[in-house]
């Protein structure tokens, strides 16, 4: 069984042509394909509407392929897109697809795993609080269980997107009343999903959890997470990415800690552990995929100066803040097709978040 | 005579009390202060009123330390703010002191030289054509020649604020029937500018220039200019930074050429040839000031990779190529007080621009 | 034969459950439905992803119940969308069935009659010039002589999604050097597309056009035209609507020229004209729809009086332009749901625009 | 003792040459200037420094005027400036000028009469909470007693900002550990200075009023309450608009609830009672200033329809707000300057809020 990875720009969220000419060409199958992860030109908040229009695109390409209706697409494959490609940002989507059948040995080299999974339906009392927290961790170690991994270390990122199942506004209300303020929200599902990937990880202890450190005690982080949160989802979807010496293929993946938006030395230090030879020059196609999560450091300063992005009425934070690290990344890197999402609470230290860079390599394991 | 340079961070565009300090203790007089050129947090476009804001609360500051009207300070000390701090970027000032009088002899090491000048009054049909060109470039020289230099290599940076004299409609009118319609706006001043510039420094020919050329020929560039323009403005306001053998002190500036807004290769070579060790760790004083100016690459794709900051419309291209560049200079050089100045006709190659850095220097001319 | 309307307000630029509702319950009939128009909340700009979202989304839901592939829905339909519900504005579609077969006899009582056509392919050198004009004046008459009317007086709103052919940048410049430079863009498009309304209908002479007058002359314009333009498109799309001695139903169509966009006494006069009591209190069904086009006075200026719209960096004029007649619309005729669209060229005077209101009648005649 | 009113047009947020040129002529004398009342071209938000701009311009102009520093000028004159001229709004100076000396005797006829007082300094504790509605409370019954009132029924607008005093983050945390967290921001120290006004007038029972009660009883509010606030301010400063018996002039106040943002009727129901023939034809001085504040409804509906202004990331709902109700009132009263501020708890029922005119009258006291 092998990973295998196509980084492809795109001209718009609808944009579905370099895929379909994947398919129709042969080169991959649709029954292999397991996720697609995209960056798309929309603003990454409530408005964006870029995100249902690239999954709308994909289903109407996918379901004729996949013989089902296209509102079924997505119990078949992830469909995950972030909105917000500021700046030097090329829009592109990461199309992985799983092929072969599993081997029965383990072999030395450790190559690319993926696996999937969804927690149970939460209940909007358990978002944001230990329930969240405790089936995520279940569920990111059920799908890591399944990659043939020699430990959880081998884990490099777990892309969430958090349930924020709906509730009315009599439920908030009792919830209030018993004195359990609903946390169902955006940033509360986020938190908790991170936690619980800290929590499966080994990351944090699971004495120092609780209700009342999630969203306050962001000395607690996952390295590994990277989760968004969705209105109306009810089950967290969970995509677990490793290196497992079960699979075959030519793709390896490692992750870093960035302690702020600006760490250079940082994604260098992934950079090479991968034996990633950078900033690229040409397109070798050694780089296969950078995953990156942060956020304008709400503390009002970055390296002790102050910055100005909580402040401005007219551009979100969020843009700016993935602008920057995008732009370090792309920099650093030598590729503008770069994935940053922000909001980051417990990804990382206050200010900084979690790297994960997937490489291309040569048998020897190195880029 | 000696340039001493104080880069100052600031809590807003009104924010002088830095300077007040500065003043209060003595440790600069209001008489010595030549330019205060800072970066505001306002949006950079027509509707920034921070660049205003900034002005009239120096001139308020300065007018009783010089015994002048405020609207008589600019007489006396060029004012000069650039709107975007997009990013982590810290809005700061940096003020210029000139102090002592002039050195007799040459001495061996160079130090940073600053001087001033304005060209004749500019008419609306000469802006963005031969004549504007011609007039920047003689007082560009004139000013250069005032600064004792060994020669014109030996200037790094020319900041200008581009004169865009007042016209009517009629007078539009009439410019359009005699066939050569004005261009006198931001763009035709800018480039007929930073082209003045490249003429006086012997960047480009004489013979190159032409009406033709401005705003079209973009080979033709400059390499170390930095300009701006301002409705209503009637001679363009020139400060010209070199390195002379007749200043005393401890800065030096030199400068470069980048690219494009990714350039990490152009940023080490500048900090490198001044002894810079990037990235600055802590704030040991040796990086004072830096300068540059560039644009989203306008045909739309950096290093062959699509972006999409020219077709967004909530939020214009000045203000992420702004974050981009200011973001890798930030990252690079390990400090987030840089100055990011966008629209960048005939200012280094398209999609790049130049960069400027003033460092301190030890008795060996190194940082 | 008979028009009917449905204005459904929607949750969402993909919220098609309204019609599928219509569909499923029997009320309308999916071969019945001619044209979806509607209002989506993007930001009515070039990366306004609203657009292609709704229309893929009404794809989705008509393809199966027309027996036809997605991509085919619109050769049958018309899916109009234009972004932009700023301020009061409730996103909505207007759904338009056409039923049953046309009447032998005229009837005394004219009813909303609605007739769909296409221009020949055009070439981009037509675009923005006479022959666009042309092409389109004619296919309005032929679809108005389709409709069994008194006259063209009879007509009053014409919607036109106007061509941008795709070309090369060797086309562009070849036309350069012809001495015929492209006006294959938004504006041209939009502008010829309208002045060939005007010119259909009699609004202007035929000897007042010419390439010159396209987008310079804007006392020439037509008081019922409504146009977009969209890149790619090759055919311009018409859809005209008039009251006709031939159709049935209980809806009746009218309109009027607003002198700008705070233009009262202009919206009541077409509602009294139709005998709407307005404002609306509750919702009997009366008003039906509401379209209307404008924009930000290019002068600068409404009454006399300055305005902001045009100099402000942060935010477009085209959003403060239709959040401004939006308000004035809804605020007047007591309904939120408005259609307004932006940049005029050739629609009505210059910073006024056409209205036209469809109401639902009595056996008189009146609403 | 009279009041004078004059309404400017500025050209820019530092544009006091209409004031300027008022003074030069003798037309007003500085000493008599109590107030500039202004809307100038900003967003209204925390980045929006045309606020500061104005009010440094006018401290120029007056200083020397008034023989005192620039610094000292806002001791003599109330300069409050508002952000946000979005749509047709033009930006325009209120220049309030109290003339003359006290009468002894009472007129029949009523005249406008201004009066201005501050609050004791608040501490941070005391914000949001019943202290700063009481001491409200008392500062407009005494300016309001300072213009011999037939009763309190005579106040037709009060103009606040109100204080929030800085504090630490220590002081924050403390409070929390006392169980009464601070709410010393904008919307704690707003809605608490509109219930000290509405307890002041009688708008609303003293019994009804509790610290629970301020931010979420929004049953409870004022119609003649217009208030801002500022972070670092300590003092409320009150401004008190009448009609008294004691004053003399052509001037005339009334004010009105508007139930939402585009209700026509509350907008004429006022000027009707002033006499004013609306909509104003021409420039007759009738109208002399308009004051309104109002929001987006928070319920996300405008007469049970849905609106899109509280989900757009990319523009804030304040901005559109403010364009919906001065789009309604521009409209309906003929003249674009007009004063709308937003963010409005307890001012007026939830999604309308107050409206206060300043009509010019003869003899018989009708515009």
């Amino acid at each position: 069984m092998r990973i295998r990875a196509f980084n492809l720009e795109t001209r718009g969220p609808d944009d579905v042509e370099g895929v379909r000419r994947l398919l129709d060409r042969g080169t991959i199958q649709a029954h292999d394909v397991i996720a697609v992860i995209g960056k798309t030109e929309g603003n990454g908040g409530r408005n964006d509407f870029t995100r249902p229009l690239a999954i709308m695109a994909f289903e109407r390409l996918l379901a004729p392929r996949l013989g089902v209706d296209p509102a079924a697409v997505h119990d078949r494959v992830v469909l995950s897109f972030s909105g917000g490609t500021e700046g030097v940002v090329t829009p592109h989507v990461v199309v992985l697809c799983r092929e072969g059948t599993a081997l029965a040995e383990r072999r030395t080299a450790k190559r690319l795993a993926v696996g999937i999974g969804h927690t149970r339906a939460l209940r909007p009392e358990e978002i944001g609080r230990m329930p969240q927290v405790e089936e995520t961790a279940r569920v990111v170690r059920e799908v890591a269980g399944t990659l043939g991994l020699d430990g959880l270390s081998d884990v490099h990122l777990v892309q969430l997107k958090g349930a924020i199942p709906p509730f009315s506004a009599a439920d908030a209300a009792a919830a209030e009343r018993r004195g359990v303020p609903l946390r169902c929200d955006m940033a509360g599902s986020r938190g908790a999903s991170a936690l619980g990937v800290a929590l499966a990880l080994g990351e944090v202890e699971r004495a120092a959890l609780s209700d009342a450190a999630i969203g306050h005690d962001f000395s607690l982080y996952s390295s590994v997470a990277s989760c968004s949160a969705k209105p109306g989802l009810e089950r967290t979807e969970v995509v677990v990415f490793a290196n497992s010496p079960r699979f075959t293929g030519d793709l390896v993946i490692d992750h870093g800690v960035l302690r702020d938006i600006l760490d250079v030395d940082g994604i260098r230090a992934v950079a090479r552990r991968l034996g990633l030879p950078i900033p690229i020059k040409g397109d070798d196609g050694s780089l296969v995929a950078v995953f990156a999560k942060s956020e304008a450091d709400p503390r009002g300063a970055v390296r002790g100066r102050r910055h100005t992005m909580l402040g401005d009425d007219d551009v979100g934070d969020t843009r700016y803040s993935r602008c920057v690290l995008a732009s370090v990344l792309a920099a650093t890197l030598g590729d503008t097709r770069v994935y940053v999402s922000t909001r980051a609470e417990h990804h990382g230290p206050l200010g900084g978040g979690p790297l994960s860079i997937i490489a291309r390599v040569g048998d020897d394991g190195r880029a």
